[in-house]
């Protein structure tokens, strides 16, 4: 089916069927390959992990509560009893749309239907001191490093008389009071509070600081009034201090500069504040809109194509049923992935396109223990039911059976003991004599 | 209790007690800050990880069997209810034995006791093309970056249609047929036969070798040679090609030479060959004897001193109990730990120290699926009782309930499953073209 074989020069078998190319192995692009008919096509699934990332927990890696096998599975794995379907671990570079051809890593190959299904990278509004310096927590690796900078830093704590030192290695500023700042800031508190007592006898906690900056007036401005002024009622039991109504200016040599009179001197800055559509080059400037996100019509189609699609956090809408768009969610991603395959299945059998339509499902957000705030479209909740709704909703949202039986042990676990096991530093620790030289203390992979 | 306290700058403090300072988190080194009266004295605690490994099962981690999760335990958690007892994550460098100081990464310490519990390390025997090339298989990082290269190499295998190159890909050498070594062996069998057709349908899996090569006559040469020749059986059986009596000389462009007449073309060389005695600098050159061990006498004092003992790998005991030493196992680490820390709460009692004696508990490696050897002091077994028994010995002795809780799963869901979800290739993983350069092949940490 594919017209131009000769630019083909990555290993993939010829076939008779049309080939879909999914760039993307998150929400979206997980759900086009299980859900579109092989049948009908042959499908070549590209991403540059070999597995896929169940993002909304990522805040437990970080936060030592969970280990990466139990949020991270085999996409192999997942596609194994998929027929005429190709997974690839590489990185697409560039896109020929004129070719029809994307250029990766290991070669380049040429498609009928591509699926750009890329995501969001942190944006940082082009801060580059920020960049330079702060921990992103976007994959299963930022968060891994995280966790060891985290762990690290108390290690580090103790081999200091001086008091200042010793708290600027112990303050936690996390940028951005979105689901994922909250969580993670709410994780934290719970470290502090129940486990690193323990851990550290010989350390005072009392200088352990964890500071939530956010730009805008709320905490999860996403959410309805009350669940915003809950989870910031949570936030404060928990010891969290929260800086609404700040920006972050520049972060450098340990000195988080705000918009407000406040400034921060702190060992570690997370960087939980902004996103921005990513996806390989070769998309004209023009189709770009808004958050670096491209932009398409209520097929999900690349303005002025009729074969590539954008889906997820990289896709911008522009549909009347959404005039202000759609919101960088997972929930989002999945149903336009499943929107995708169902729209290919369809046109293999002659079926003309609807446009997508969003069916809303609610947000949520766990603070700590028995602290959650929960809106779904039939119901809105806080506190221990929603927490435990939020802990039932993320099991049966996971992939696998083993991951759900190892995090449902994890957090049974957590929960009787206060206290699991996975406090490892895997990377590299530097230990050095903090009294000599705080400034360079890095704990990076 | 310290004499010389001015030359103390790490910070730990002072205390009437005498102070044992223990280098070293293994098997002997936990049991002494475990066994020890911290009521008599005050112990410190160093080590370079903050965990403790359970280095019997790294295999298991490599081959993507188990999380380092499930084989490694914070030290802190299990020093949480020990008085008087200090954690410090650093190396030490140097022990100036005259000053009765170690001197780490954080600063000076004095110590009033010394027990020196700092394991072994791979042996090259100089061979540096080896040592550079190699994979060795210590640590859980070790462990890691082997699973990345061995799945990562799979994927690399797909991207070229030079069959030459791809058999290079999946070829397994590794060297050393003593425990580790077959059973990796037989791990990575496993995964050929039942894990890799389901995750890689369109590669040809008849091209994975994986050769095990012993300089010795037999595999497992510490056990009785029924035990060695059913290895030897089994590891055929799974597939594994054994080449005996086979040193390797060199390894470099992934050409594997040996000293018989077969060389091996393979990107892949894990080092489980030898060991050698690891410690700070410091211990005179005439108290190291075989395979880089400090010499100690029958109360693991070393030689000459009342306070410095040697315990583990890193000793070499001249006893007349134990003419030919006593071989680098754990069990002999875990009973020297003890013994020391009975020796020393009964010195604080003034009661007069007795000579190590070894309980000698027997030795076992599992090949595969239902295939094991066992060779207890009260008997010996081979095949699926064998397997049982090593599986639940090997629970037994994991620290913590959680911790075997989650082998436990493991190993029954992938009994009944053949199969887990552990294949996640964390670290960065150089996805190239591999046609035009497979010499440069790493997927390093």
């Amino acid at each position: 089916m594919i017209q131009n074989t000769a630019s083909t020069s990555m290993n993939i078998p010829n076939s008779d069927l049309p080939r879909v190319v999914i760039i993307g192995a998150g929400f979206a692009g997980l759900q086009i390959a299980r859900n579109i008919d092989t049948h009908q096509y042959q499908i070549v699934l590209i991403d540059k992990y070999n597995y896929h990332t169940f993002q909304p927990l990522l805040y437990q890696v970080a936060s030592a509560g969970l280990e990466p096998d139990s949020i991270a599975y085999p996409i192999r794995k997942i596609l194994r009893k998929k027929k005429n379907t190709y997974f690839r671990l590489t990185e697409v570079e560039h896109i020929d749309f004129d070719q029809s051809t994307i250029e990766t890593t290991i070669g380049k190959l040429a498609y009928d239907k591509l699926i750009i299904a890329t995501g969001a990278t942190n944006n940082f509004f082009n801060n580059e001191a920020i960049e330079r310096n702060s921990l992103p927590m976007k994959t299963v690796v930022d968060a891994l490093d995280l966790r060891s900078k985290i762990l690290g830093n108390f290690e580090k704590a103790l081999n200091t008389k001086d008091l200042a030192k010793r708290e600027e290695l112990m303050n936690f500023v996390i940028v951005g009071a979105g689901p994922t700042g909250v969580e993670l800031a709410g994780a934290l508190a719970e470290l502090k509070n129940k486990i690193l007592p323990k851990d550290f006898p010989d350390l005072d906690l009392k200088g352990m600081q964890i500071n939530l900056i956010e730009a805008s007036d709320k905490v999860l401005a996403a959410m309805s009034e009350p669940s915003s002024e809950k989870a910031y009622q949570y936030l404060k039991q928990l010891g969290v201090q929260v800086w609404t109504n700040t920006f972050v200016t520049d972060y450098t040599d340990n000195v988080v500069t705000t918009s407000g009179k406040t400034s921060f001197k702190a060992d570690t800055l997370v960087w939980a504040a902004g996103v921005a559509g990513t996806f390989p080059t070769g998309i004209h400037e023009s189709e770009i809109g808004k958050g670096n996100r491209v932009i398409v019509d209520e097929y999900c189609l690349m303005k002025g194509s009729n074969n590539v699609y954008v889906v997820g956090d990289a896709s911008l809408i522009e549909s009347d049923l959404y005039p202000k768009g759609l919101p960088m969610l997972g929930s989002v991603a999945k149903q336009q992935g499943h929107y995708i395959a169902k729209t290919l299945n369809n046109e293999a059998k002659k079926v003309e396109a609807k446009p997508f339509i969003y069916n809303d499902q609610g947000t949520m957000a766990t603070i700590g223990r028995n602290k959650a705030v929960v809106e779904l479209s039939a119901f809105k909740s806080q506190g221990l039911i929603a927490w435990f709704l939020w802990m039932a909703i993320h099991l049966m949202l996971l992939v696998g059976f083993r991951n759900r039986a190892v995090v449902f042990i994890n957090w049974a676990w957590n929960y009787i003991n206060y206290n699991n096991g996975l406090r490892l530093i895997i990377r590299p620790f530097e230990s050095e004599n903090v009294d000599n030289d705080v400034g360079s203390i890095t704990s990076t992979q």
